[in-house]
């Protein structure tokens, strides 16, 4: 199955894009990089800052094909409301392109993507990387953070995936 | 000129149209209203109900072809960071709306929203309903609060019209 992993920010969004194969528990990456939506203090008014977004965000769908988008769950907490409020409007335009499109949305809690990836709920950045980094069998950790975390929310999806009951 | 004012929320939006004429001051009422976005203990899934927002506010456009949209900006301090994230995913496919259309987005502090329809730019919720209750002659204030606050932003936007520089 073909997932797409996508990590919303208020600036850039990291997606990543896997083929899981539930039988075989084998992994490959399609593609991944970074939407950006530029920053709250970028000349560009934010209507059309999204419509870019809303836009790549579109050709992406509609290039990679996914069957299934990942993200983390709306359990984040924010130092900076105005910015979770901008992430807020990013994720919008986000679910809203997958659900136009009647992909299913599969939400994990950040500890939940953190166990799959590294075995641990409570690992920092740099763990995280490294974690996707050796089960790609990448030649360096996937930057930025951002695109870890992505291929992190496709990973978790694909361990969920594997356990999944048939009926 | 025709302005829309929007009053974005977590679970539902408030909406004001009104006819604005800059020369004479006068305004009138085209219509008013709330888009449901649903609960976030809502059984339908936040991307469907983001379809179903942004499908019910396209229509909103296209029927009464605002040539702007008026709303509060992101100066707002939220209690609950969900919540307030909730918000962002309305707000963002509303914003985006807007933009699609290249129909121009003026935003507004509270406070600047307050004292337009008021005076004062510390008015209660009470004080709003009564206030655009009394510019526009209606028998009762407008309900729910969220009406009266979206009527407020486009009266906010009338009043700006009328002292704009002409060149």
């Amino acid at each position: 199955m073909r997932i797409l992993g996508i990590d919303p920010g208020s600036r850039i969004t990291g997606y990543g894009c896997i083929d899981a194969d539930a039988d075989s528990g084998s992994m490959t990456i399609v593609e991944a990089g970074v939407l950006r939506l530029g920053g709250s203090g970028a000349t560009v008014p934010l209507g059309r800052r999204l419509v870019e977004l809303d836009t790549d965000y579109g050709e992406l769908l509609e290039r990679l094909a996914p069957e299934r988008v990942a993200m983390e769950g709306l359990f984040a907490h924010y130092k900076h409301p105005a910015t979770a409020i901008v992430m807020g409007h990013a994720r919008g335009v986000l679910v809203l392109g997958a659900a136009r499109l009647r992909i299913q949305l599969v939400e994990f809690k950040p500890a939940q993507i953190k166990v799959a990836v590294t075995g641990s709920g409570r690992a920092s950045k740099d763990q995280m990387q490294s974690a996707v980094q050796s089960i790609f069998g990448l030649a360096e950790p996937p930057t930025p953070a951002d695109v870890a975390d992505a291929l992190g929310a496709a990973v978790c999806a694909a361990r969920r995936l594997a356990t999944e009951a048939i009926g």
